[in-house]
């Protein structure tokens, strides 16, 4: 009797505690940002996880009745950090979904026709079905004559301008559409947003990310407006979006108040910022302020755990995809 | 003595005729639409004459020092009268310019291989520099299929995917900019009207005029926002234009209260609608209300005269352009 007393007690305890505490919190978030957290997180890395579960059954079942499974090779020229990470992480998801991968790397020092010459070999090789250059390129090396050579059939990262222009254009179908624009749509897609006559604002006018978006955007019927650095008030424009998908590659650019409350924000921007709290001494941002949007937005997603994990999930996809026009699998 | 006094009166009655005209009609105007005319006529019709003389000029240089001229292959299919009149103006300003025309008539119902025979036929000729398809083509034809079939360095229209591509990508220079998207970001220029950093809309988003004319003016730098058959309240983001470019083919579809004040107007449409009063029976009409349009914006292009003189005079300079690459003369 005596111990039930005291756990009500505590319990009423805790409830006043749990509604002051929340009163409180509340009063503090609405004084410093204007509102309390309304935003659904879009959670790209379990998204992403579903998209290679089913790659990988996928590719079973292509071995299972064709014998063969699809062949991603990457060259890699030179020894950045960043581009080794993001070279490493594309190799291991090809294993992981069962897609074979081959990697070329060539020194930072290499000759245009070396890349050229490994370009061509993959171009050549029936057991490869996607092939990609990791950009930025050394300075010295044409990237324009390199990505033209890379053949139409196996581009997987859409970066060829007969590819863009294919996805520019109305009443065409392009082989390929670049990996994180088509990633940012699936998120769009998949967390049950209409992109059908919504503004769209896209910060960012990249050839790898805010271009190939812009476009796909526009191809859902999307009105779409694209802010870059010459933009004058860019937070204007943006705050009459509904859908604003950034990659300016600015933290913090995108604030509370450049968006429309309800707003749905992409967030394409990764850059590694000082941490010394952080486990690496960095820790990787956004171009959105996640902690004033997520009180305006309706749906955000975060970094990391965003667009990132689906850039990669879109690679496999194109990789497969490409193998199953090669072997006329369906 | 007595004459003097007599043209005197005669003078003060006209000055005094004349104010009180333009009183009423100012009055009149101000009822009707809230403001007086302000705006400049952009005259297409001799920015593109004087175009067609310096093309005509450069022609004759390369006649005296290389003893070729630049030539133009056209194509047409089947007999719209629109096609065929466009085909006639093309053909006659090659022959005032002293460029080079081929036309090769196919009707209606031939074959996907007959266009293509005379594309590969043309594409071959070191005395065509510029080959071009006069679109629609008639429904049973491929036109993705036969537009893909024209050279790089021939595609004066600028409609082959990869041209449409190097046009979007930002550090390509594509070897032709389409003719109408080109001569409106040359209205502009010659206008006087700067473009770079300023907000431009797009109505309309056709391969051939909404969508290069959007890429060609973010090359230049403006913020542009596309408007499409999908975008709602249209009005909303056009009034919010520097620059605004429309190419709906919706005769009246830009109104007054479309603008904002001091903005500068292209019109790209070209609608016939009855007209009993005219001498065919028709006159054009553009997709702006031009007589509210002159009231709000700072510069108006008209229809007819504004754009379409334009599109023919760019189509020469793209050929020009391609013969000099082609007899590398400067």
């Amino acid at each position: 009797m005596m111990r039930t007393t005291v756990t009500s007690l505590t319990q009423k305890m805790v409830v006043a505690w749990r509604k002051e505490f929340k009163r409180c919190m509340s009063s503090i978030v609405t004084r410093a940002t204007g509102g309390p957290r309304t935003a659904a997180i879009i959670d790209g890395k379990s998204i992403a996880e579903e998209i290679r579960l089913g790659i990988a059954s996928e590719v079973r079942r292509m071995k299972e009745y064709t014998g063969r499974v699809p062949g991603l090779a990457v060259i890699l020229v030179g020894q950045r950090r960043d581009s080794e990470t993001y070279v490493r992480n594309k190799m291991k998801a090809c294993e992981e979904t069962g897609i074979n991968s081959s990697l070329v790397e060539l020194p930072d020092d290499c000759k245009e026709d070396e890349v050229i010459n490994a370009l061509s070999h993959f171009n050549e090789d029936p057991s490869v079905n996607g092939v990609l250059v990791q950009l930025p390129l050394p300075e010295h090396l044409d990237e324009e004559k390199i990505l033209n050579v890379v053949s139409l059939e196996k581009d997987v990262d859409g970066f060829h301008p007969e590819s863009m222009g294919n996805l520019a254009m109305r009443g065409r179908e392009p082989l390929f559409i670049s990996c994180t624009p088509k990633g940012c749509i699936e998120l769009l897609i998949r967390s049950g947003v209409t992109i059908t006559g919504k503004k769209a604002v896209v910060i960012g006018r990249s050839n790898i990310v805010g271009l190939p978006t812009s476009l796909l955007l526009q191809r859902h019927h999307a009105t779409v407006s694209i802010v870059h650095a010459l933009t004058k008030n860019p937070e204007q424009l943006t705050s009459e979006a509904d859908i604003v998908v950034t990659a300016a590659g600015v933290p913090n650019l995108v604030r509370g108040y450049w968006l429309k409350p309800g707003a749905v924000v992409v967030d394409v921007g990764t850059c590694p910022v000082e941490d010394p709290t952080a486990e690496l001494g960095y820790r990787l941002v956004g171009d959105v302020c996640f902690e004033e949007a997520v009180r305006v937005a309706s749906a955000v997603t975060p970094v990391p755990g965003g667009v990132g994990p689906m850039t990669i999930a879109m690679l496999l996809s194109n990789t497969l995809d490409s193998a199953k026009r090669a072997y006329e699998f369906t």
